[in-house]
């Protein structure tokens, strides 16, 4: 892994992808005591930064292998970005998800083409479930994670974020990042490494599921207990990957764990103060900027809103709690 | 008024004013049977396009009329504009507001140090106590849509709509645009009948207060018969201006008007597919390319969402009726 792939999946995105938007917001500066800046990630195509992954991973396979197709497992989010980069080469996609997944996020799957397979996520596995698949029909698995073109691909956005906060005039901040299995802690941390070295990544997890926080801790990759149980589903993984957590342990700083009540008091914020709308998952980095802040020594914090697929009662609960903020 | 004081407006809003993403989403291409692109006014600072107009014509005002201050009317958006405007300007500002305005807006509107006076809707002519204050305290008046400049930085979202649905492939196209005084539709549409002339913009209204609807009809300015009633409440005006009538009389297509469920119905997909959020009156011209394709003969639908100040209420009503989308 190194800043080479990460801008090769840059130049295969352009014209692609979407170029999502800093935005920031004089109260949300109050609030954390200095300034924010959010990368909309919400606002790439299917929802979430995923896409530059499933993109990244779609355009590097050689094309005899796309054209049989390929599977994935995922919450959602990963779903819908293999399976829109997948239909855009007209590949077939076979999604394995959870059968508790919001079902925004399963609708959208299959709206974009792909076969879903739902499995039990507190008795089954997913990766066995995904290899048996893969096997028994030629296709090409591609992990949310510990595949080092989706890293490069989620790297992506941290390019953009180097370049995007030099223009307001940000060199020196702490980068906050939602962390699920670490492909997009692991790749923005890479390429601000590369492209913007005042710039440390901190990852951000939901209390109770904070599996990369203790692994940084203890130099060592550690488990989550659970396998469900937050309103987070986007970020909830088992452990680090073994490709990731090597990067992370070099280039991240400790990890920080919210609550799943300050992700919903992020949510009402952005949507008040933002206009954008983020799932729990997508907006745990924001919590920790803004709910966080004795935890962090830095003079401008920038949090990647990674995503914005989420049910509407969970969007209310958010509104009900927090009131817009 | 001509393409000339637009681009001006334009050179003096660069590296100030957010150029807002134009989004898209396969959903809604295939609700409207065509492609659908979504200008994002809603990130704009403040949170609608009226910080454009603000912006314009705080900048274009001499040095010492600036510093002794400015005043305002306006349900909210124009309030924040000005007010934003102003704050970075160091130049006081009085905003008239009506008491019935949506909190966030009356709220976020001191918070960008502005002076709120509050007129009851129903009983007090805006105009009238706007210039009574105007001359007792030295202020300059900054008109909502019937000014030169305002009609000008409105017309910055023009430009920038030529130029990004270009880079898209989109040429031809019809441009709905939420109408108030038609501040917006009239900005709008000077700068693509110079910029891109394969596009026409059509203004949208709320059922009952579509008075540039028949106005463009008539062929002369006609009146709305109440002054409240839509949950629109950012695009309910009396009439369209003087300025802005024959801009829109000579530009412009058929208005269309849509129902407040339509409305809320458009920010409830906004929700589900954009990721974004839009307040009714900013949600209009979504609703009449999804909902209103009948009327419209064009290859290609361009919605300015053109602003999401929306009460949490208001905004749990969609997604009670609408479930998301």
């Amino acid at each position: 892994m190194n800043i080479d792939l990460i801008e090769a999946a840059a130049r295969r995105f352009a014209g692609v992808g979407r170029r999502t938007p800093l935005l920031a917001s004089p109260d949300l500066d109050r609030i954390a005591g200095r300034p924010v800046l959010v990368k909309a990630e919400c606002l790439q195509h299917t929802g979430s930064f995923k896409f530059r992954g499933g993109w990244a991973a779609l355009t590097a396979l050689p094309a005899a292998a796309r054209a049989k197709g390929v599977i994935a497992y995922s919450s959602g989010n990963h779903a819908q970005g293999v399976a829109l980069a997948a239909a855009r080469h007209g590949a077939p996609a076979v999604i394995v998800m959870p059968s508790d997944a919001p079902s925004v996020k399963i609708d959208n799957t299959r709206a974009l083409g792909a076969e879903v397979v739902l499995y039990d996520r507190a008795a089954e596995d997913r990766e066995a479930i995904g290899k048996a698949i893969a096997e028994a029909r030629g296709l090409t698995l591609i992990r949310p994670y510990d595949e080092p073109e989706v890293i490069a691909g989620q790297g992506t956005c941290g390019l953009e974020i180097a370049e995007d906060a030099a223009t307001e005039g940000i060199t020196a901040a702490t980068v906050l990042t939602p962390c699920g299995g670490g492909g997009l802690t692991s790749g923005v941390a890479l390429a601000l490494a590369a492209r913007a070295p005042g710039m440390q990544v901190r990852p951000v997890e939901p209390e109770g599921f904070d599996d990369t926080r203790r692994s940084l801790a203890a130099g060592r990759i550690e488990r989550n207990a659970g396998a469900g149980g937050s309103i987070c589903d986007a970020i909830v993984t088992p452990a680090p990957g073994t490709l990731t957590f090597p990067i992370m342990a070099r280039l991240c700083g400790p990890g920080i764990a919210v609550s799943d009540d300050e992700a919903l008091r992020a949510m009402a914020l952005a949507f008040a103060r933002l206009r954008i709308v983020l799932e729990p998952g997508g907006a745990v980095a924001l919590a920790a900027a803004l709910f966080h802040g004795a935890e962090i020594d830095a003079p401008a914090l920038i949090a990647v809103a990674s995503g914005g697929n989420v049910d509407p009662a969970v969007f209310r609960l958010a509104l009900d709690r927090h009131g817009g903020g």
